[in-house]
């Protein structure tokens, strides 16, 4: 039997331990997709506490508290931070089978030194043993994510940012690693929702242009992805609850999109054409500067209108959309192929029902210019788990070219989330040691070693260019 | 090599053996959703043979033979039952990996005290020795039930029951466990039916309220749900092919309702307001009464209208349906949600891909008033056996939190049907084991012989206040 | 440890080995779906290299050379025969975890003697080794199935074809094995693509009947299932993007193919009434002249049509259609049977979320006139992997039976893919033999081996009749 996590946690196999720790281990991290605030590290945030850090705005581990039973006061509410820490310690305490179990006890060995497990009885002595490690001086954004190998960050970024806080980490010359601004114009795609009026109008200020038609907006739209570019950005990202495929004329989306300024709410229709029409023309500018496209797609949000309205977005009451938009997907890049502009693209979906579809789709968009030009992402949220990865990799490996996986992001608002890429990497070795340890791959570490280091590092490198 | 079927039966590892005897074998059971018949358990019923007890309904047999070429005329034609019983035999022995192979052997050893297992050439032997013990004294409804240690078990009961028999059963002393009615108004709700009119015309009688509205149809539901209560009822339940949610108001439901009864066939836009609204208003009353709710979705049924017109329902013929209804699904219950209409509840879907979906659902509406207040249901009819409710157990472990389910039913009409809780147990016990032999989790007995404890029984009991 | 691809390949455990020594690999090959051209055999074809062979035309391949990021001009571009061998063994090397990887060492072993593996330092080797064994006399098509120990093909053919290749190598004694066609009239069903005119006149042509209504189109095809008849033929194959399923009389869909041929498109709805018609004929016709029914759907085609402006069909750009029409399926099957028109069918779908459904659906038009006789087809195309056939013999298993499986087949276009039918062999006596080693069905190999026998050969021998 294995010890609870030890050094081979996860390595179930020699194969996969020599992998892991020859190959894997000490790679650096290329972070390229999360969701720290830029402004966080520029200002090297310090924390009050353990719940600050772990349950401030951590929605995954709000949601399994409400499911365990715990009254919303200790989650979001008035209970004292010491109180809502020793109520997640109880229910983390028999968290079995979830993925926060691991990520949570990784965390408290490489960023506090604790060796154990969490259980009812010690949430006092992690209590004091967090904060105190939290209170030394080293315990600063920059530190840990220097401490913890990472070269590259992307944070996500709307298209009206300013990126005044990439631009001062830029020229601090004691960073070390590279926080890079990503472009995600959700809110500009978003026509539907109640604030995109304002919003045109924000985009309008920052880019000092009158934006009263769809030329305008593409124009605006391409003056800030010259700027992101300027400022180091190589990707852009858009959250999609469906993937939407609509071709139309652009005069029609120009219709839709004066409508919509003058206060008229667009039909479905109108909707997906305005987004088909204007996500081409996107892709065919990220295409020209050399941005990778991200598709993030399946996600449901905000189902819980009582909550939405108490505590507002992204708390943790969003859900797999049971919508399989494999078809339109290959639909929507077909028409971006025929456009020139099909650049590479990540594709993510929350439905782990969508990842053969999704790895038999991209297959179809290929060309040669790239390995894996278009790539299926890491699995995504929900997904990010073990079962979920090793599902992800194996669609993966039997559909496609598994050697040239772009591999692991946090996609996390934290900064001790770094040893999720461990916890990637373990799953990772052992996939591929276990098909090498039961003769499915011949033992050559010079090929399988190799194949190791290009999706825990090389690829990404190679890939966005770093 | 393990042997077949022996004590460890699929248990793989020392910790699952260990939590398997120390903590699950000999929990109570609680069968808290079944199709047994109240009146078979007050009238004790005895049986003619191995051939009505294990071949007279059970439709999984029926099916399974069918598929193995078995004639019609052996299965519910007009052969002898020890000619069924032969031809059953036969294509039993090869049925490899299928789950009838386990539940028959399991029911076997416990019942008939069985060690062998089943060959073409040992059926005259099983048909002399399973007669033999059938008519024993001992073989009873009521002392099987007793001797399988269940504590309580749920029927499933339409609204206009008398529930005459759980009125005996409660009243007979010698009767040690509870027989409890559950509330199922799917003939309320199928106004799509043929015989709904002469339906409301039967629950006009029983209730003796003139149904003839959506308000007098509401008060007589609502009589009948305080008539279950009394008679001990805690659960209800209803079989939906799709999740329906269309929102209307209640004055487009009455208008639906009355037409139908006036003999107009409603519109399926009118069938699916008339649904929503009625499940809202049942909803409320039982969240008042303190009633769990069920769901029982993504079933198509009677799919071979041949063999419908000549032996009926529930006769093999129903197949999963290819609609993932997740989407609707939120929606509902959010809108319970809104109109505190939403009690505790219990989802079970026929279609195994939208596992990952509905714990993903049901984690946006938990809400600190109970642990895992919305329950994911056990798999479910094709789905129950040992791939299904691995797939079910690892989805329910990395979405939610697994420690709070509240577990095993059998679902049956049989009263030979408890060994599959003791089926379930194993493979719980083994998927947990697992995870702490693989070091994924401590070995610490306290935490996880708890969860296994809780999972098998002590769920239930607090979860439906047993 | 394993070693890699040594005689125990894929087989984990002692009674899988013997299961696999004892009871498979020395079954003869049935292989009852294929793309391989009779003309090939009955000019018993030679080839000039291992490139031809290999890379000809493997759209699997080259997609996955695509992917890899090899340009075009190596895949199906003017690169010489050699620098496009070298390329691809190249991307092989890493293929970890693809079926690719497995069948082409697989295939180098068994036809060509190598034992090792491929790395890029191996390139010219095997150039030369392969080439050698390809000039040799022995290496022609005839040879090649001979020495795989296959007793019957069936090829794929248009209802309009002469069959003249299949007569030539029946008259041929010295050709030990059967070759006959089977029945696919995608052609016919295909009324919304641009062809559908031309080749309802060469039909006409073909049968020497006018066709200008549906009963004489009708007619034409009856004229040609029973000269398929007469040729041996005793399977028909329809490849179908989803399942269509709405019925409709016969003089709509009269209507509908009169206006086709008048050059009008019919509507969505008037073509899919075309297709349930239509195949409710030719399904009354398959059962009367006893051919075994094949459904192949789930595939979108050509998505990129960039790549088929350039290359055509068939070249490696179709996915996994999102789409899931198991409820069509249900109906469909239904309508078939309410017809009398519903004899043996195989149904595959491109979907690996469908195999449950499937399962389920064709348990319901199981009649016990034949074992299996509606069957789920042996993982399909993108599913034809490890993973993709355990997931499809674990659905087998649990939800129907298993042991009337029929089997393996290649769907190739190429003479060295027998060795598939040893891959799934040792997948299906390893999945098997697991069974037996973890106690979950009994060591006797009366028993299990004779399911191994009938899958691996004896029940399609039986199914169709051969």
């Amino acid at each position: 039997m294995s010890t609870f996590m030890n050094d081979d946690f996860l390595l179930s196999n020699d194969v996969a331990k020599k992998l892991y720790n020859d190959y894997a281990k000490n790679q650096p991290i290329i972070d390229y997709h999360c969701h720290i605030d830029a402004k966080e590290i520029a200002e090297n945030k310090r924390f009050e506490n353990i719940t600050e850090l772990w349950l401030g705005g951590d929605h995954y581990k709000w949601r399994f508290m409400r499911a365990a039973g715990v009254e919303e006061k200790y989650i979001t509410g008035d209970a004292t931070d010491k109180e809502k820490f020793v109520k997640w310690i109880e229910v983390l305490s028999s968290a079995i089978g979830n993925p926060l179990y691991h990520w949570s006890h990784m965390e408290l060995k490489k960023y506090f030194g604790f060796e154990g497990y969490v259980k009812k009885e010690n949430a006092e002595e992690l209590w004091e043993l967090c904060n105190k490690v939290i209170a030394s001086e080293d315990f600063c954004a920059r530190k840990i994510i220097e401490d913890s190998n990472v070269t590259v960050l992307c944070t996500t970024d709307d298209p009206a940012d300013s990126l005044e806080y990439h631009d001062a980490i830029a020229k601090d010359e004691s960073i070390k690693f590279k926080v890079l601004p990503a472009f995600r114009p959700d809110n500009v795609l978003s026509i539907e929702k109640p604030g995109f009026v304002d919003y045109i109008n924000r985009l309008s200020e920052v880019t000092e242009m009158k934006i009263n038609s769809l030329e305008t907006l593409e124009e605006a739209l391409y003056s800030r992805i010259k700027y992101f570019k300027e400022k180091g950005c190589v990707i852009s990202d858009h959250g999609l609850l469906d993937i939407p495929f609509t071709p139309a004329k652009d005069f029609e989306a120009n219709t839709t999109f004066k409508k919509r300024l003058n206060g008229i709410m667009p039909s479905a229709e109108e909707i997906e054409k305005f987004q088909t029409t204007l996500l081409v023309f996107l892709h065919a500018k990220y295409k020209e500067v050399g941005f990778v496209s991200q598709f993030h797609y399946g996600c449901k949000r905000d189902n819980n209108e009582k909550m939405f309205n108490e505590i507002g977005p992204n708390t943790g009451f969003d859900c797999i959309s049971s919508v399989t938009s494999g078809n339109k997907l290959a639909d929507l890049l077909n028409l971006l192929n025929n456009n020139d502009a099909l650049g590479k693209m990540i594709v993510y979906s929350l439905n782990p029902n969508d990842n053969d579809i999704i790895d038999t789709v991209i297959a179809c968009f290929q060309d040669g210019t790239s390995e894996n030009k278009i790539q299926h992402g890491s699995a995504w949220w929900f997904n990010d788990n073990k079962a979920g990865m090793e599902k992800h990799l194996n669609s993966l490996a039997n559909n496609t070219n598994l050697a040239g996986f772009v591999g692991m992001l946090t996609d996390s608002r934290s900064f001790v989330s770094y040893t999720r890429h461990d916890y990637f990497r373990r799953i990772l070795c052992n996939f591929l040691g276990t098909l090498v340890e039961n003769g499915e791959f011949p033992e050559d570490y010079e090929i399988v070693g190799e194949i190791v280091t290009k999706i825990s590092y090389k690829n990404a490198k190679e890939y966005f260019g770093f």
